[in-house]
Parts: C-alpha cells; structure tokens; sequence
C-alpha cells in the first residue's frame, strides 16, 4: 500500500459492517457475510477484505480500490512493533490507516460497533457518530433503480394477498364459524405458509408475516396464531426482502371471510377513506406530522377515539408510515411531532389503523414514491376485503 | 416504574438491538424486527417495549420483566427537565435508569450502536464493551435443544444436496460437456435455486449460497455463476437459517458429473482424509490450532502446499472450521494460531479444502458437536461426489 497522504479536512467515514447492516450494503453494493473495514478518501470508497473476499470484491462490488486486509495488519504490525508473528488488531489497522492517509477525523453510523469506537477513542482517534439515518442522506431519496426494487418488493406481498383471497374463498365455514380448507382447520399458521410461498416464487423472503383474525390484530405485532373464523376481520402484513439487492416491499391488507357486521364494515371503510386522504395529502413540501395529524384528526370526527401510549392501546395508536428501502422500517418516520418535509424520490408507506377489541383491526398499508407536486404508488394489490 | 435501588456492583448489561441481533435474540428469547432497549439487574432481565411490542412481550418474552418505554420517557424527562411535550430520548432513558436502580456501570456487546454508547460515556455514565463473543460466554457451550436446532439447520443443507445430485444425475452430457437438464442448459443459477427451495420444504432459509464450478471455488466466497461442465468440480456451501429459531445449518458438499481426473480424484480423497483426522482429533480439552495445524501438516505431506494471505491463494488458506449457532460464523474459530481449548457442548464447523487452478476447488464441511470424549457428528449427507 503506497502512502497518500493528503491530510483531509472533512472526516473520513469509517464502516465495520456485513452486509447485512443497510449503509454497508448502500456503500459497497456487494454482498459479504462477515463484517469488513471500508472507509472514504474524500469521494474514494475504500474497503479491506480477507483473503477469502479480495477476488471477488475487486470484481463486483462498488469499492474504487480493495486492500488485502492481511498486508495491512502486517504493515499496522510494524508501525506499532507488535511482537512478531502477531497481526494487527482492527483498531490498530484504523489507526495505521489515519496515519498512512493523513485522515484527522473518523465519521461513523450510529450503528458502528461500539467496542471498535471506544477502543479508537481510548487510543486517542478522533471519531464520531452521525445521527440515526445520517450517514448516508441520500439513502432516503430512492433512485429510479430503488423505486423498481421496492416496487418489485411489494409484488411479493400483493402475491400473498392472492393466496389468502383464494384460501378464503376455498374454505368451507363448519360449525363454530371454524374454517376447514381441503378438509383440514384453517389456521394463521397455514395461511402463513402459503403467504410466504407465494412471496418466495416472486423472489422475496417473507418472514415474521402478520395474520392476525379477531382480537389478535389490536397487539400490532402479534403474528397471529390459531383457528381462522368467519366473521372475524384479518390483518394481513407481509413485508418481503429480496435478496437479490437487499430492498424490501411492505403491505397491508384486511381480509374477512363471510359478511361483516356493521360496526366492522364502518371500520373497515374509515381506515380506507384514510388512507386515501392521507395519500392525497402526501407531496413534497408537506410535513409527515401534519399528514399523520390529518389522519387522527379524520378518525375523532369519525367518532373513533385513539388510546396511546398506553398497555392496552386502542384506535388508531400506531405511526402512519415510514421510509421503506434496504429497511423495512426506515427514515423519515411518519409521527404526529415529525417536523420533516416530503421530498422527491422519498418511498414512504402509509398505513392508517383502527383497533377495537370486540370489534378486531384494521390496516390498509400502501407504498408512495414521492414525485414533484404529488406522489405515485409503488404498490398494488386490490382492497376487496369481505370474502364471500 | 417503583425505584428500586440496590447499588449494584457487578456491572448491569445494556443492550440496544433487534432480534436480528444474535446476543439479542439469545437474551430475549424473541423476535422483535424494531431495536430495543434491556438490561441486566444482577439475575434479572428487564427490556423496555414500545406501545406496538408491550403486550407480545410480556406474554412471549424471556425477560422478568417489561417496562412500557414511553412511560419510562416520560419519567426521563421529568427527571432531566426537558422542554414540556418532549420524550426522552434512548440516552435520557438510560441515565435515567442508571439513577433509577441504582446502576454504576454498563457493560455492553461488542457491537452495540456506537451512536449510544459514545453519548452516554460523553454524558458521564461508566461504560466499557465486551471482548467479541464475550457478553454471553454461555452461547458457545450449546444446550441440547441448541444442539437440536442446528441439527434441523443441517437438514436443510442436506435437502439442497440430495437435490443437487438428483439434477446432475438427470442431466445430459451434450457438445463440450455442458450439462442440459430438461432440455435447458444446467447452470449454477437453476442449482442454486434448487438448493434454495429444497432448504425452505425443511424449514430453513438460505442464502448467498455457493454452487461453485471448476476455478471459480478458487475464490472461496464466490457464489459462482453461469454453466455447470462435465469433468469439473462443483462445491456446493449450503447454510439456512431456520426463522423458527434463528439457529444456523452449515455444510458443504463436493461434485463432479461424469468421470474425475486422478488430479480431482486424488485431491477429493486428501481433503475427505484431512476432515476425518480433523474430526478424529477434536474433544474436549484440545486446542483449536492444534487440530487446525495437524490438517495443514496432513496436506503438505501429501504434497498441497499453501500460498496463504495473497492476492491468489491456493491449497488450505482459509479456517478450518467456526462455531454455528445464532450466527453463522460466531466463536470459536479454529485457525493456526488459536489457542482456545475445546469444551462439551460447542458446536463447531470442520470444513478443510484445497484449491488450484486447473484442478477447481474441493470443500467437505460437516458439523460436530463436543460430548465428554470426543464429539458426534451433527451433519448427514452422502460423500457421494462422482455423479454418472
């Protein structure tokens, strides 16, 4: 490794990740299962692989140079006279690293591993960490390339609503309410599987799929469990990642075999009129508070009541959306206090609900790529809910 | 929240993730796709749950106890003074805390987020990371119901395997050794997605996986790509993860269809020898560079020398093996120098391999689990490699 010293004033940012931690994936465009040093010279992305990585890393990810992580650590060995034989730890190969280039200061995610930073700390490294999402502004304003990721993320999840519309429709109500499909108990479990299936033959992973009949669905994040009954609403939550490029797709939809009750029907028609006011609303320029604020201000007149912050919430208690991208929950979260401005190329969801015990939930969850003066939706499935 | 100081002296872990998180998920026993907050109080362990994940929490979770975490914001914020309106913050929350139940010191994971720990050692709380591995040594020494769950991950790669030697066997030698399956042209691509599906019947998820032909498995990670040939080597990686549990299978296989040269043949047979003597050699008590030295001594007596840290390795230049559990690749690891001993209940990977251009790459890895003695293997499937 020749020096290059260039003594940068902006801080150099500093990556010790998988590629399972989003900004890495952002920042190499390439795939690794165990975390790896890269770092920035100015606008050089720079990265240190194992032997096991170098090829391939040369070849196919976006890095403008790969260093052999062994021949750093003997060069760090030197610097700092370790015994022999002995190889360079990470912190000492970041601290050769800031001599060798001339870097004053280290910039890291808020996720950086801590036992990494206060070791460079404590050895007198100037590092700190960016605020939550801010490593990598750009992140939050898709590409072209990202907007079709996430649109095809979401045929995975509309993929899942056709096999639990077509369960439905098969299943036989028997006594009890109970639904039987080929003659076996439908259960959440089940629907679940064939969800999940059908999310896979569109090239996404759905895991931790909510189905939640009945009173399940007013714990948000209960995956749900059991008998499925006619008359009970379903929440329906599938999220998919594709591991081709790491971006994932998130619906919701509501689903009840047989007919509604009235005060389900009423439910169900708020959380959508809702979620068509809230999309009507979303353009650059707007404040996500005020569009969540529009919501709960649209639920009170509709005489639903919000519990928060409580054990046992009710009503509409939960954020209306949130950044969707190599995260499924991402910034800029959609929050009544949020005080941010939509801007172009932001891929949001929005996902309005209502949840009454008695009663059961409600969630209709879209995805909207922001564009001037309005937005587009990148997901697409129908919302017929009521299941004959 | 009651005060409960108790001025604890051994410092009280602090943790900071979601169960994606292999320490997360060990402590917690749950699955939360949202990071969160938990610590320690001396036996204790106490998590904080937003709204979406309080009831699910308290219900499923390993933890003593669950604190509802906007009513711990608000109690951080009266405490602190802030602005009225305004939460705490996860800084607030755990200085908070600290004072709450008396706490002096935190010791937290290698990996928590450094965007926390450096705001709460620059708001003058004590905090010091664990050592890699470190913050539950208990997770490298397996329970039997660990021990079973790898077990099922293993039978994952076993599905990917029988189905790889189903598709040679089925596959047609055409003009220049390309193997044609159903009319089309068998490629590493339709392997792996064969792989992939058989892995997900079994319950387990896998990715990334390497099917590998000729030169290409010279590159150890290289997923490979593009055209399977009769006559060459194929190395088949496969490692699921089951979602049920978050536990890992890891095996490889190694395949050729049609007949091998005696360079392959005589190559396959001295590393099926080395991960026997490996496999002979581990028990309880034995250090992990002895058995990683003792397969490097084995090759270079049958003539396979290594070219190890360069830009082009060949021979044996990668571990010999790794611990499996909630991570793929988690402690111990075994490499020349290690100087760790072996214990009852760790479940190991032994994966020796060689690898030379024009010969292509060869890779048998199995999994053994320590029992008092020795170790019993917690892998199954065929060394059948030659497929007519």
């Amino acid at each position: 490794m020749a020096a290059k010293k260039t003594n940068h004033s902006s801080p150099s940012i500093l990556m010790h990740a998988c590629s399972d931690d989003p900004d890495m994936l952002y920042f190499s465009q390439f795939h690794a299962s165990d975390p790896y040093l890269a770092f920035t010279l100015g606008r050089r992305k720079i990265a240190l692989a194992s032997v096991l990585e170098f090829g391939r890393m040369r070849r196919e990810s976006g890095f403008d140079e790969v260093l052999l992580l062994p021949e750093v650590q003997k060069a760090a060995a030197r610097r700092f006279r370790l015994p022999k034989g002995e190889l360079a730890g990470n912190r000492d190969v970041v601290r050769h690293l800031a001599r060798e280039y001339g870097i004053r200061e280290f910039l890291v995610g808020d996720r950086f591993p801590a036992g990494l930073a206060l070791a460079l700390r404590d050895a007198g490294i100037k590092l700190s960490a960016a605020a939550p999402g801010a490593l990598f502004p750009s992140r939050i304003q898709k590409t072209a390339a990202e907007v079709e990721a996430i649109r095809q993320g979401n045929l995975g999840s509309a993929a899942g609503f056709r096999a639990v519309a077509k369960a439905l429709r098969d299943s036989k109500v028997r006594a009890g309410g109970q639904l039987f499909l080929g003659g076996k108990v439908l259960t959440a479990e089940r629907l679940r599987g064939l969800i999940e299936t059908a999310a896979m033959e569109q090239g996404g992973i759905a895991q931790q799929t909510i189905v939640a009949p009945g009173d399940q669905a007013c714990d948000c994040h209960d995956q749900g469990t059991g008998p499925i009954r006619a008359g009970e609403l379903i929440v329906v939550d599938i999220f998919p990642r594709r591991p081709a490029d790491g971006y994932w797709g998130d619906m919701t939809r509501t689903f009840l075999k047989g007919k509604a009750s009235d005060a389900q029907r009423r439910m169900v028609r708020a959380v959508r009129k809702a979620e068509q006011l809230a999309i009507g609303m979303i353009k650059p320029g707007v404040t996500g508070g005020a569009v969540h604020r529009a919501v709960e201000a649209f639920f009170r007149k509709e005489g639903y009541e919000a519990v928060k912050d409580s054990e046992e919430p009710s009503g509409f208690f939960h954020g209306l959306g949130h950044g969707l991208g190599l995260e499924v929950h991402e910034e800029p979260f959609m929050r009544p206090t949020a005080k941010w401005k939509f801007k172009k190329g932001m891929c949001v969801t929005v996902e309005p609900g209502l949840y009454y015990r008695g009663i059961g939930g409600c969630r209709w969850e879209d995805v909207v790529h922001l564009v001037p003066g309005g937005n587009e939706l990148i997901s697409k499935a129908p919302y017929k809910w009521e299941i004959p």
